[in-house]
This record gives C-alpha cells, sequence and structure tokens, in this order.
C-alpha cells in the first residue's frame, strides 16, 4: 500500500477525532538508511534517519502537520509563530495546503533572507518587529489568545504529538527499537517527542525502548550546564537555542531511558558534517551532525561498545543551508586548461592510490 | 516491508547480475502527492510526482545509482562527468557511498558557487577548463575512453535504465498507469526512461499506456522548433539544453503515446512554480514547474478533458535554486513596532476575508 501520510498512517496514536482534516504533504515514512562505511569503522551497527526527506526539508513537518490539522479542525483561519528557520517553513507549507493563512513573525535583522525563502514561497506573511526572538514569541503568545489564530510555535501541544512518529517508523524498518537513539537537541522538543514514541509503541507493541543520548552544541549547553545560556553561539543555527522550551522533559528522557544528554564542539559538528556526506553520501544540515558527532565521541570513551545498533537522527536536509558548505569547503574548483593532455595528467594524479 | 532502494526493489527489471553491488541511499519511493486545491481548480485529477524527496533532491539520483554501481562493478575506481547542477551532486554522493572517487568538469565562469556546494560536500575533485559545456563534455568523453575512469553523463546507458523506475512506482500508487503524465524536457532523458517504464511494466503487468505530453521552455525549445538553439535561455536552468542528448527518443515517446511536445514560456513556469507551493504547499525548482504550466495550459486549450487522470513529475527540490525564489518574491518582510496593538492591527488586515 502506498504511504498515506502521519496523520492517516498513525491514526489511532493520535489525538484524531471524526472531524480532523487528515491533512498531508505525504510527510514522514523517511529513510532508515544503514551507515555501511562508518559503522565499519565505529565497529557500530549504525543507522541514519533521513528526516530531511520531509516535504520541506526537516522533521518539523511531523509536528506541523498535526498542529495545522487541529487548528483547521477548531476552526481556525491562520496560524502564527515566531520562528527564523524550519519551523516557519514547515508552518507556511501546511496553512497553504489547507488554504489557510500562516503569519511568520521574525527578530529584526536577525534572519538571513534565504532562510525565509520557504516561508514566502508557501505564501507566508512575514512580519518584523523590533527586538530580540524571546520578544517576537511573546508578541505571538499574547495575540494568539485574543484573535481567531493559531499558535503553532513549540508551546503547541500538538508538534510534539506529530513528532513521535519517527519513533514508531524506526522500530516498523528494524523490527523493534534500537539499542541507543543518538539526536540533536536545541529547543528539546524532538528528543522528548522520540521517547514518547518508543514508550508508547513499546506499550502496544512490547517493542523495547533505547538508550536515549542526546547532544547539545557547546556554545549553547543549557542542559549540560544546567543553566540558560544567554547568548547562545553555534555555527549549528537550528540549535542555537539558550533556553529549551522541553527542558524538563528532556531531562526526563535522559533519566527514564538511561542515556545522557552531552555537548559537541563545533568543530566536532563540522567534521562529522564532512564526515556524513563524503563517506556516505549523506547531505545534512549543520545541526543534524550533532548526533553523528556525538556517537563518534560516545564510541571513543566507552559509552557506546561495540556492536551496539545505533539510530542517528539526522534533522534536516543540508540544501537548507548551502552557505555553511561553502564556507567549510573552499569553493574554489581547480583551473586546467581545455586540453586532454592536462585532464589526462590530473586524473593520474588523481587516481594514483 | 521497509524500502530497500531501486536496486534491490526492482531487481528483476534492471541490468543487475550477481555481481552489481546493491548500492543505494535509499533513492526512489518518492511520494505521489494527490494535488488536492489544483484538481479542484482545473476540474481534472492531478497527482504530483515528488521527485525532490529525492537523497540528493533531484531524479537523477535514480539514474545514477544505476550507473554507479555498475561502474563499481566493472572495477572502476571513479567516475566523471561534466555537469553544473543535478548530475554532479548526485554523481558524487552514490561515488562518496560506493568508495569511488567522482570528478566534475566544469565550464569555466559558468556556474554558481551554490550548485557545487554539494559536490564539494560529497568530496568531488571539481575541475574547471576554459571553454563551454560542449567543451566540458567532449573531454570527459574523451577521458573516459582512455583512463580507467566511467562516464556517468547521460551518453550511459544505465542512466536511463534507473530513471524508469519512477513509472513503475507511479503504476503501483495508482493502481495502473494515468491517462497522461506530464513532464519538463531539458536533455529528454528523463521521459525517454518514464516512456520505457512504462511499456515494460504493460508488457508484464498489463497496467496500461499514458499519453506523454513533454514540456520545454520557450527559450530552449529545440525538439518544439525542430532545431538545436545555440543560445538557449530560461530561468529553468535544470532545461537551459539547446541540443537533447535524448532528442529522437523523446519524439518516440511523443508519437507512439498519441501525446505532444510543446513549449512554455518563462512567464507560465514561474507562475506555476508560486501556485504549486502557495496552493498545494510544494517548493520545486524552476524547471519542475514546467510541467504544471502545461498541465494548466494544457486543460485551457482542451487537450486534457475534464476528469482526466493526470500525473506530472516534479524533478527537483526547490532548496536546490533559493535564488530563484528570492528573484521572484520580494523578500522584504513588512516592518512592525514590537507592540501588541501593532500587531493585532496587522492581523485584523491580514485576516479580514
Amino acid at each position: 500500500m502506498a504511504w498515506s501520510g502521519l496523520l492517516q498512517q498513525y491514526k489511532e496514536y493520535l489525538p484524531i477525532t471524526e472531524d480532523t482534516p487528515l491533512l498531508t504533504l505525504l510527510e514522514g515514512n523517511t529513510p532508515l538508511l544503514h551507515a555501511e562505511n562508518l559503522s565499519k569503522e565505529l565497529g557500530i551497527d549504525l543507522h541514519l534517519k533521513l528526516e530531511g526527506a520531509n516535504p520541506t526539508g526537516s522533521f518539523k513537518d511531523r509536528g506541523m502537520v498535526m498542529a495545522v490539522a487541529k487548528a483547521k479542525e477548531q476552526g481556525s483561519t491562520a496560524v502564527i509563530c515566531a520562528s527564523t528557520g524550519n519551523t516557519s517553513a514547515a508552518a507556511a507549507a501546511y496553512a497553504a495546503r489547507a488554504g489557510m493563512k500562516a503569519i511568520i513573525v521574525i527578530p529584526e535583522g536577525k534572519v538571513a533572507a534565504g532562510k525565509l525563502a520557504q516561508a514566502y514561497m508557501y505564501g507566508a506573511e512575514v512580519i518584523q518587529i523590533e527586538g530580540n526572538f524571546d520578544r517576537a514569541l511573546e508578541m505571538v503568545r499574547a495575540i494568539s489568545e485574543t484573535s481567531p489564530v493559531t499558535l503553532v510555535n513549540s508551546v503547541n501541544p500538538y508538534r510534539i504529538e506529530g513528532q513521535k512518529t519517527a519513533s514508531f517508523e524506526i522500530v516498523d524498518a528494524l523490527g523493534k527499537a534500537p539499542d541507543v537513539l543518538v539526536i540533536p537537541v536545541g529547543n528539546a522538543g524532538n528528543i522528548t517527542a522520540y521517547w514518547k514514541g518508543f514508550l508508547e509503541y513499546n506499550e502496544r507493541h512490547n517493542s523495547g525502548l533505547p538508550k536515549i543520548f542526546g547532544f547539545e552544541a557547546e556554545g549553547a549547553a543549557a542542559i549540560v550546564k544546567g543553566h540558560p545560556i544567554e547568548f547562545p553561539e553555534t555555527v549549528a543555527t537550528a540549535i542555537r537555542i539558550g533556553n529549551p522550551a522541553s527542558w524538563q522533559t528532556a531531562v526526563d528522557a535522559r533519566d527514564q531511558s538511561g542515556g545522557a544528554i552531552e555537548s559537541v564542539t563545533d568543530d566536532e559538528l563540522l567534521a562529522a558534517y564532512q564526515l556524513l556526506a563524503s563517506r556516505e553520501g549523506v547531505f545534512v544540515e549543520p545541526a543534524s551532525s550533532a548526533s553523528v558527532a556525538g556517537v563518534i565521541r560516545a564510541v571513543q570513551q566507552g559509552q557506546i561498545a561495540p556492536g551496539t545498533t545505533v539510530v542517528a537522527v539526522l534533522t534536516g536536509n543540508g540544501l537548507k543551508d548551502p552557505q555553511t558548505a561553502m564556507d567549510c569547503k573552499v569553493i574554489r574548483p581547480r583551473q586546467l586548461d581545455s586540453t586532454a593532455p592536462a585532464l589526462q595528467h590530473y586524473l593520474e594524479e588523481v587516481l594514483s592510490p
């Protein structure tokens, strides 16, 4: 049977009533790719959950399809969120599909134009306010309480419900839960959702529970350091969050599963980013590689034993952020004259072992 | 059963021997999304084949997995191609996964840096030569005849073999072939491959044959005009090709299927590009929208009758070319002060019917 989208496929696990529209852009059903080359090198059985294959290029689609469907069910004609990245793209796409308006509020001067291209294309209204992200979030929360517009930021509980379906897919693909799940931690909603998903699936199917290892970026490692970071800094913009909204539930997932939340440096993160692309042919956005950077470190430190089955969550598509790729590699082609001998000579050089 | 990639899944339809490595990045199995909103407006039953969900973001992955697997089988340690876009990304990714080298030859000064980000990330060697694309292609053809390196440009026959699998998926999803398949035409390899796929599946499964409608961009409409275009021009760079390599087989597909090959203007193309995003939540690269622009015109002109089941092929991910999105929409957020009344006032304006 062809895949029919998350709401249809996992209906019985989701807050779906007879009145919930089965909205879909055919999100979910993302590949679980065996990392053949890295598995050999690390001595473990490593699988990559490729969430960048979702319709708007990130895992946010899973939560957003649920949140927008519920908004539609409740008679809302518009959704609103404060966001500068993946959330805005997902909100705008599902609103477009549902025939609703999407309003994206961004902080002044903090947004690269390219990051908004998706939201604009999907037809969202984008407004810029004075002040920082927290101020933008505060405003959209306030306005959603008095206007007929639904807030779809991560405080919307349906987001976590949709996101938990990724765990179901992993269990379905492997036949049971992996020994270890490794995931980037930013706002901490995704680690919360995965754990919820594994718990619910285990209850019904006795499919087992993984240890959950979360990795923050060192410059934004609020949970690791035990306090909010006022000015978070990391190349991994999607997890550059100083005060995670789902802090406590992330800590619960860690403790209940017997896992850990640690941090990786930008250097480790960029090394994993390049390794994934050049060894496995998988191009992710920088934040995604926090999981694989974490796997590498955990194996080296003996926290993950040889032979362990590990799933690393790769949250977003590399095409979301070509700039980091260009900054990271020196994009300057080698110049040759257009004669066959020049190319021949070059080839001999490249192909020599 | 979890999807295991094209070579495994469609083994019996492909030139696979016991020695062919079952290389995969879990390409294929791309969504066939019902275009709910556009179907209603156009009075047809329109489905969108979302090829941008492939691992490197375009349909090229289907052909490349086959071509690189055969190169590996034949003992080659490197692949080479002349390309400035999607082909180079696919070649580089599959070479990385197969542990082979990828060499990409590009014409001097004709390549946007961003377009090469993927190839570089996947670890390809990129070399730039004096002269145009034709000269680059000529060089890689010559060199592949004398060096232990496999040419994976579209002259490689395995490319078409891999690409034909998209037709199988469409038939599997719909239960039979659609009435009409609509597809962008650039180098004309894809239209050739789809027709081959429908023919082969029909032979085994009696699944029916669609009419094939191909659409070139008006400024690069060699087949429509009946002669090569020396200086092709269109915003749809992926089909900006003046002398299609698979010209004759494309014409055969058109004639055997009882279809047509026509052209759409850049204006029609950009209108469809924006419509797909803002009405269906589907963001594609500009060339992809040639198919939907063609559908709209064909419906208006009565070539596609009401109630017809139509599949439009959307060849690549919109994130491949954010620049066109930014040029096309004016990416300039509306500025508001950060007070609740200002946002409230704005919202009332936006939400009023």
